[in-house]
C-alpha cells in the first residue's frame, strides 16, 4: 500500500546503509571514541562553517530536546516554546520530567513571533513579583515547525537579538532540518543557523538514518561533562559508531542536502497535485509535510489505497490529514497518488 | 504606617498565640505524634462533617501544592490549572520541579470554567496521538482564586462531575479558604467542599496562624506513606506541635470562621469606601482582596501613608493595586484609610 | 512523665517565645523582608565573625539539607556522606529525590575520616572510567554527628584541605550545632566553622526555637536566586518573621550559647549518673545525646517513669537507647532520673 | 590491531545486518507498530516460555535500567543493588537522577547474596524509625555480573523468595544475558529467568545487535502506559523497526544462543591459554569476560599488539585488565593472542 504516513516509514538511505555494512567489521572503541564518529563531527562542523562548535550524537528528537534543555538550564530556569511546539505538546512532558517549566506562548502556524516573546519578557522583567516565577532562560523553536512552516533569516535574527538582550539561549530543534534548508522558501543556510543559535540539532532519523540526531553547540555552550550527562540520561550508545557512521555518510558528498531536496521536490509535486484536484489545504507549508482537509468520503476512498497521518478534526466534521514526503519518496509514488485522489 | 499590603503582615491571632504560650512547656513527641495535633485533626474532620477524611499539616501553600500534587500523580500525569493559577504562575515552577506538567487553560477572572476543561478533556481523549501527551489526572483550583473570586456550588459540582467522568482528582487550594467561606456571596460550606473535592487544604498562614495549612484527604485518597513522603519533600516539622496547636486553636469555638468573617466585613467597608470615593475597580471581588485601579498621582498620594500590593500595569499607564484585609484588620484602620484616599 | 526522648519535646525557649509575643502585632512585609529577619542575619554574621557571609532561614533540618545540596550541585554531581549520615539514612532519600547521589563512605562513630575520603577521591580521579560515575563535589558532615560525636579543628581542617585540593564544597549540618560548640571537648568555635565550611547551618529547632535553621553561605557560595529556589522547593515561609524573630532572640545576649551550655551541663550530670550506677555506654559522646545499653528488665523499669529514644537492638538482645538533654532540661529532671535508674 | 577491549567493538552479527538490509525498504509505521517488532516480541515470549509476558525494546543498558526502575517504583521506594552493581557505580547516577535511592549492599565477586539482603530487610522492617527511610521495593542484579560471575538457580530462587516475602520486585539486568545462559556453569535457562524475575532484559548491544535491549515484564508487571513513559524518558525510537528487526533476527533459528555460545567457547580457549602461560587471574569467571593481573612489563608488551580493558590498579602496583570475547570473536584471534602473550 502507498504510504505518506510520515517521514520515518522506511529504513535508512541506501548510502547510509552501505556505510553501516562497509564498516561493520571494523574494530572501534565504544561511546563514540572511533574515527568515523570523529570524522562525522568534523564534516558537520565544516558544513556549519563553524570549526569551533562541538558536535554530539543522540538517537532521537525527544531525547535530544530533553538532554539539551535539562543540561543547559538551572533548576529554576524555564524554556519558552510555542504552544504547539513539540516539547510543549507531544513529548509526554519530557522536559517537565527533568524539572523544568515549558513556558508556552501563542504561536502563528507553529512559529514563535519575536513580538510575542518580547512582550512576555518585558512583562516578566518588569514584574515586581518575578522572584516567584520561573526565569525564562531559553527559547525553543522547531525549524521546520510541527506545521511544516519556516522561520526567515529576519525572524531568526530577531529571536537571537532577544536572547542577547535578555541573556537567553536560542535552541533550534531541527528534527527535519534538511527539509527546511532545502525548501524553496528558505533563506537560511546551515552556517546561518550555526551562527544564530546557541545550540541546535540536525535530524537524521527523519532524513536518511535509522536513528540519530547531531547536536551542535556553539563554542563555549556545551554543558560541562556533556557525555557523562548523556549517560546519566540513558542516552549514550555503547556502539557510538551507529550514529557516527550514519552521519559520516550523510555529510559526505552532500548526501544530506541532496536527499532532503528530494523530499522537497516530491512535496511540491504532491502539493500541485492536490491543488490541481481542488483539495483544500489547511495551511500553506513550504516543506515536506502537507496538511490537507478531507471529508469523510475522501478519507475513506483515499484511505483504501494510501496511508496518511491523522492531524485533527475540524469543527465542521472534516479532518485535517498530513501527507509527508521524505528522502525516499519517488516520482512513481506521486504518480500513484495521482491515480487515487 | 497603615498597611493593606497583604493578609500575612501580622503574626498570629491572639488566641492562636495564647495556645502556643499555654502549651509551650508541655512535653510532646515529635512529628505530630501529640494530642494537640490529634485533637486539631478531629476538630477539622468535625467541621468538615467528614469523619473518614485524613488530615495532615504542612507549613505553607506552595509546599502544600507541591507535596499534594507530586504524591498523588504518577510521573506521566499532569494537573490542569487556570493560566492564572498560583501553581502555574507564582511558585517558581514547584510542580514542574517534581516532574509534572501544569496544563494551563484559559481562566475567567481566576476561575476555571467547566466548559473549557471539558473541551480540553474531550479533545485529549479523542486524540489518536495522546500516547505522546501528558495525561490530565487532576484539576487544581484555588478558592478564593488569586483574584479573590469564588466558585459557586454549581460550578464546583460541575468540575466534580468532570473528574468522575474522566477519572481525575479534584484539588482545591484553600490558602484563603476562610475568606471564601465567609463571603456573603459564597454558597459553599466547608462540608460541601470536603464532599466535592478529593483533597483540599484549609489555609492557616493567611488566616490567624504564624504558619500552617491543613490538608484534608477524602477517605481513601491519602497517598501511601504520606508522612514519609512529606519528610522526603523536606516538609515535615520536627516540632509538629507548632501547626497542631495552632489549628487546634483555630478550630475551637468557631475561631477560624469568626476571624475570617472579620476580614470579609472589613473588606466590604473598604469596598464601599473606594466606590463611594469614585475609584475604579479592576474586578468585582467578594472576598478579602480588592483590586483598585490607581493613576500615578493617586499611587503617590496614598502610598505616602498606606502600603498596598502591586498587581499589574495597565496598557493606559495606570496601575492595578491590591488592598487586602485580614483576620486582624480593624474598623479603625478602615477609618484611617478613609482619611487618606 | 519524665522525658529524655529527644531534644525537641518542648516548645520554644521562653525568651524566644517572648520575642514572638512582643512582635506579634508589628506590621511586617512577607518572605523575610522585615527588620527582625534582617537583624537576625546581622547578629549571626557577627557571631560568625564573617560579615560577608549570606544568611537564610529555613524551617527544618531535612529541608535545609535538601535545599542546600540540590541548589549547590549540578545534576551529575554527588555528595559524600558518612554511611550513618542523616542524609544517607534518615531523610527518606530527600537528596536522591532531587536527583543527586549520596556517596556513602564508612564512618567512625558517625564521623567521616579524611583518610577514607581521600582514598575515595584518589581512586575516583585516577579511574579511567570515571566519566561513567557521579562526580564527588561536596562533603557533607553533621556536627555533632548523629552519634553525638564531634570533629576536632584538625579533622575539619583536613576535610577543608581535601575540598580545596579536589574542588569540592564542605557542608556542615549543624542541626545541633550549639550543643557541639558548647561541649567541653570542642576546640571549634563558630567563626572557625564559618571559615572552614562553604556552607553550614545553625540549628534552631532543637535549640530553643519552635522551628528554624539558619543557613550560612560563605561569601560567593550562595546559589543564584536562592530565595526563588527556596520557594521552588516549597521551603519559603510567607511569614518569614517566624524564623527571623526567633533567631534574633537566639542571637541576642548570647542566648543560643547559654542555653546550649545548659544542655551540655545537664548531659554531663546525666552521664556521670549513669556511669556511677554502672550502666554501660554504647559509645562516648561529648554532647547532649547519650547512648546507653539497657537489658529488657532495665528498659521496662525505667520506661515506666521516663521516656527515652530507641536506637538499635544489639545482637546480644540488649537495646541501645538514647537519652537527650536540651536547652530546657533542668537539674530537677536529672535528680528525678536518679530516683528511677 | 587485535582487540579484546570489550564485547561491543564490532557492528552487528552478519545475520542481524542482513535482516536490516532485507527489510530496509519495507514501509512500516513508527514507534514499534510494525510486524517485525511484533514478531520479535512473540519469538522472545516463546523463547521465554512465557506467552503472557510483555516485551518492549529499548536502545541501551543504562536506559533500560533507568526506565524500568523509575517506572516501577514510587518516589519513596528504592532499589537494592550490589555495591559493585552497574546502577550503583557506572551509570552517572542515572537512577538517582530519576529520584530513587540505590541501596548499596556488600557483594561477593559482583553477586548479591540472599543472606545479606535478608539481614538488611529484617533490620529495616523491625526498625521503629523506618518511616524516615527509603522503602526497599526492588532487588537489582546483573547476570552475568560486572565481574562475569553467575547466579545459580538456587541463588536466584532465594532472592525470588525474599521478594515474595517482603513485597518486592526482582529485576535482572541481562546486558550480557546470552553469555550467562550459554556458560558451561549456568544452570539457569531463559524460561527459569522469566519465571523467577518480575522484569529482566535480554541484552542485544553486546550480543550481535547494533543497539537494543529487550525488556520482558512478567504478566501484570508492566507499568501503566509504558510506551508513553518510555517517550517521556526520551527512550523511544521513531523507527522502532531498528530494534524490532534486529531482535527478530537474533531470535530466529537460535541465533542469539549460538552466537553467545561462540563467545563462551572462545573465552574458555582464552582462559586456558592464559592459565597455561602462567598468568594470574583476578577472579574465576565462567563467562566471556576474563580478568587477568598484569605487571607493567606485561602490560606494555601485550599492549603493543593487542587492546584490552583497564579494570583496576592493585595495591602491589600490578593492574587488573579485562579480556572480553564476544559473539564475533574468532579462533584465529585466540591463536593470534597466543603469539603475543
Amino acid at each position: 500500500m502507498l504510504s505518506f504516513e510520515s517521514d520515518y516509514i522506511l529504513g535508512a538511505h541506501e548510502k547510509v546503509l552501505e556505510a553501516l555494512i562497509k564498516t561493520n567489521n571494523e574494530v572501534m572503541s565504544g561511546y563514540g571514541n572511533d574515527i568515523h564518529t570523529q570524522n562525522a563531527k568534523n564534516l558537520i562542523k565544516k558544513a556549519c562553517n563553524s570549526p569551533d562548535s562541538e558536535v554530539y550524537f543522540l538517537t532521537g528528537g525527544t531525547q535530544a530536546n530533553q538532554v539539551v534543555i535539562s543540561t543547559m538550564l538551572k533548576s529554576f530556569e524555564g524554556v519558552i516554546s510555542a504552544k504547539t511546539g513539540h516539547i510543549a505538546l507531544h513529548e509526554v512532558g519530557a522536559i517537565e520530567y527533568t524539572g523544568h517549566k515549558v513556558i508556552e506562548l501563542e504561536a502563528e502556524i507553529g512559529k514563535l513571533k519575536a513580538k510575542i516573546v518580547e512582550d512576555y519578557l518585558k512583562n516578566f522583567w518588569s514584574d515586581e513579583n518575578n522572584a516567584m516565577m520561573v526565569v525564562p532562560k531559553m527559547i525553543y523553536i522547531s525549524h521546520p515547525t510541527e506545521y511544516g512552516t519556516l522561520y526567515s533569516k529576519e525572524e531568526l535574527t530577531s529571536l537571537r537579538a532577544l536572547c542577547d538582550e535578555y541573556g537567553m539561549k536560542l535552541f533550534l530543534d531541527g528534527a527535519r532540518l534538511g527539509y527546511g534548508l532545502m525548501s524553496r522558501e528558505s533563506d537560511l543556510s546551515l552556517p546561518d543557523i550555526a551562527r544564530l543559535c546557541d545550540v541546535f540539532y540536525i535530524g537524521g532519523t527523519k532524513i536518511g538514518a535509522l536513528c540519530g540526531e547531531a547536536v551542535v553547540f556553539k563554542k563555549g555552550e556545551a554543558p560541562e561533562r556533556f557525555l557523562s550527562q548523556t549517560k546519566q540520561h540513558g542516552a549514550m550508545l555503547a556502539k557510538g559508531r551507529l550514529t557516527g557512521v550514519q552521519f559520516e555518510a550523510l555529510f559526505t558528498d552532500n548526501l544530506y542536502f541532496d536527499i532532503s531536496k528530494n523530499a522537497i521536490d516530491r512535496a511540491e509535486e504532491l502539493k500541485k497535485l492536490f491543488a490541481f484536484r481542488g483539495y483544500e489545504f489547511f495551511l500553506d507549508s513550504p516543506t515536506n509535510q502537507q496538511f490537507i482537509i478531507l471529508n469523510d468520503e475522501q478519507m475513506a476512498k483515499i484511505g483504501e489505497k494510501c496511508r496518511f497521518g491523522f492531524w485533527e478534526k475540524l469543527p465542521d466534521g472534516r479532518t485535517v490529514v498530513r501527507f509527508a514526503t521524505s528522502f525516499a519518496t519517488t516520482k512513481e509514488e506521486i504518480q500513484a497518488l495521482a491515480e487515487i485522489i
